[in-house]
């Protein structure tokens, strides 16, 4: 039997901005990854979000970013490991509280936008992340890139790592993704979309801009949570996975 | 015997900017008070504290404020009791994130500056901030000026509370500190300020400026960290406490 | 001949986060007031605020709010005349950056959310804000609520004054509007709206909710950028104005 | 008969922090570069460092830096041109509010830490932030790194520049500053670092850790006003300058 994650980005307003269709978007994935005030969120927003994902039975993960609220965390900081390590704890902490303060618990961490991109090809990076997530609880689950230094600094250090995938984005025969820069960066039909995501989740392979396929793990695939077509999108890759067989649950579920 | 507790801010540093002398303080007192972000501090300052604390055997507190990083968190903002639940969730469990991270634990919180004094005299607000502990975590203790409405904000819930007193400052008949703005609010003579203190604690009384005594109760007595005789008045209130024959230790020592 | 001023707030985009519809707003107002920075808005939005807004030959107004971005500078903040100050020029400034970068001039300067409520009652408040304006360039014009202490206070101190009026919301017998937590405090029925305001500029009248006229001077209208009815609104506004023989131009004009 | 300004970066304390010995500096520079808000400073602390240098004769800059006050604004960011150009725009109006306010004038601009370095070898950004200088107003003199990006693009634009040249700085052979990642990047010995001030002044060369001159202009000289020998340093330099027969004033002097 096949089995994914869906995961989300969401808890992602702030104050008296609105951003993403959070509730909604619950309802068809398995993991949700919470912002945590530094790139996007703040109180108000987790504490609500948190709440949402625990009634919907969606599991909860931090979604820590760098602290530029105005750029959303995703302009190129030059941090050292040291302040990654610092800024990671912090957020996670501080989602804890919520979920704590809710009865509920945390499965996963995942760092967002530009500090997600540098650790994906920095071992340094990495490494203070994966600490980070360690020492904090040894039992979350670091999601990374697939097959990027993320992934491999946490399972160096002992955490369970997810490797995610992407299902809207093309890939480059590297692994990478292709850079939003290019003109293929995005896959904007949803069948060739879940397609994709499909024969990565059963034949662990994915066809590149090179026009030759690549291995690749897919332990949770990413969608996103606003634009026009969010929910629909949504709702048509569960529809298709169940219809290909694949099971969609949490990474850390049973 | 007698015992009370000496509480410091600390961690009140924020990037390049330096604020106390906590390496310093931390041998003289029993329990630090945290800085988590809002007002001061910030999550490398954190994760020092913290390891320093842990280190001089200290016990460990939150020490959450008001978003006004430019203020100190000093000036009053006209917050909601849900607003400062969240606000107090989220520091509380950022600096739980080095905590934990570092194999310590949290023993208590105390809210800071204007969100203290708001609180004494607040019962919405205090019920706030006191549900906000104890959901994240019912062991931990809740900090008050003695007598205040957040004393009894935590006492109504079930915390385990300390009331705190203030060596250096006058008191009014009311139990409330003389206002800053007035002239008497200070007292400047070490001597006096710790006679003041070992009657707090051993016959919990207090004499006013209004030439009265009132009961006061003194679980806790603040002392600052920064200021040139810090560290001198720091530790004269110990030796004098020790000559009084007054036990200081943290108040969740056993 | 009368004429009326029509003002909306705009520019409170922020970052990745869109709020109003300043572009097509714009059309129906003939003052801007933009978001300097501290409340809503930053850089990349005053930029483009500030060139939309001469394009559309629409007279631009510095917006300056309290510190605040995450309460959207709606809460109040016991802050002192000179911090009033001091974040009033500061934000006068950064904007008059992109309006003399972009060859434009500044028509007037007026205080966002509870920064504006606290002064209409706080003549402290109110003169450092006047001293702000009237230091940078004695030549702007200072909107305030119609009768308030800020308005009087931009008069002693020499500054030309705007008394602002509202459509959409009811009044007290003290002049005063009453407080959004009123269940009567909105005006949703946009005849009667804009029957309110045509009273205020032609027979200096309003009829308050203690069912009784007062005097009021009305030389600005303050409408809303963001809301489902918000262009409709300000479409209709315009053309009862007309059709009541109220000339709409900005208050600076000749 | 020769000349050279020296230039100190100031303004850059925070709310209840203190940072630098600006008010004794002051005694000792012909030009201020004061913090806007972004890596440092503030309104209060703006207006006070403007008023101080305008009492003491001091030609005053705007000192722009990245939004980064955790940081200092030394961790590099992957700005675009645009968002460096409304980031100077918008801190250049900021000062300009107390400039005015308090009848002064501007003399300059200088771009702060990581903005400053990423800008000397980046003609994008350089081009971003000339234009954002030149846009203000055309008169203000752009400092930058000797024959560095940032000059050139002043130049080109129009604007008149001033080559900054470091007193306690190693050079290396192109021209530009040692890291101070490396061992050798400064000179701590007084005489020396004058010696190569007064050098690059005179003769227009500097000897490089390349064990060979280069050719250098030296209009401005930074030295820095935190530091134990701050005042010391700056005291010595004026002294040894004024034997060795350099004029000491502002860039922007007659």
């Amino acid at each position: 039997m096949y089995r994914v994650d869906i995961n989300c980005d969401m808890g992602e307003s702030f104050g008296a901005y609105r951003m993403g269709s959070d509730e909604e978007i619950l309802s068809y994935v398995t993991s949700a990854n919470i912002a945590c005030g530094f790139h996007a969120g703040g109180p108000a927003v987790m504490r609500s979000t948190v709440d949402m994902a625990l009634e919907k039975g969606v599991a909860i993960g931090a979604h820590p970013g760098l602290p530029d609220l105005e750029g959303f965390g995703r302009r190129n900081m030059d941090i050292t490991p040291r302040e990654a390590y610092d800024m990671v704890v912090y957020q996670i902490g501080a989602l804890y509280g919520f979920v704590k303060a809710s009865g509920g618990r945390m499965q996963h961490v995942k760092p967002h936008g530009a500090l997600y991109n540098m650790a994906a090809k920095n071992p340094g990076l990495s490494e203070g992340i994966a600490e980070a997530v360690y020492k904090v609880d040894p039992e979350l689950i670091l999601f990374g890139l697939s097959g990027s230094e993320l992934v491999k600094a946490g399972e160096k250090i002992g955490l369970r790592t997810a490797n995610e995938v992407f299902a809207d984005r093309t890939y480059q025969i590297d692994g990478t993704l292709t850079s939003r820069r290019e003109p293929d960066a995005l896959i904007t039909d949803t069948e060739q979309a879940v397609h994709q995501v499909v024969r990565m989740v059963k034949e662990k392979k994915v066809y590149t801009m090179q026009k030759q396929d690549i291995n690749i793990q897919a332990d949770t695939v990413c969608i996103h949570g606003d634009g026009a077509h969010a929910l629909e999108f949504a709702r048509t890759i569960r529809e298709l996975l169940r219809q290909a067989d694949v099971s969609v649950q949490a990474v850390g579920s049973k």
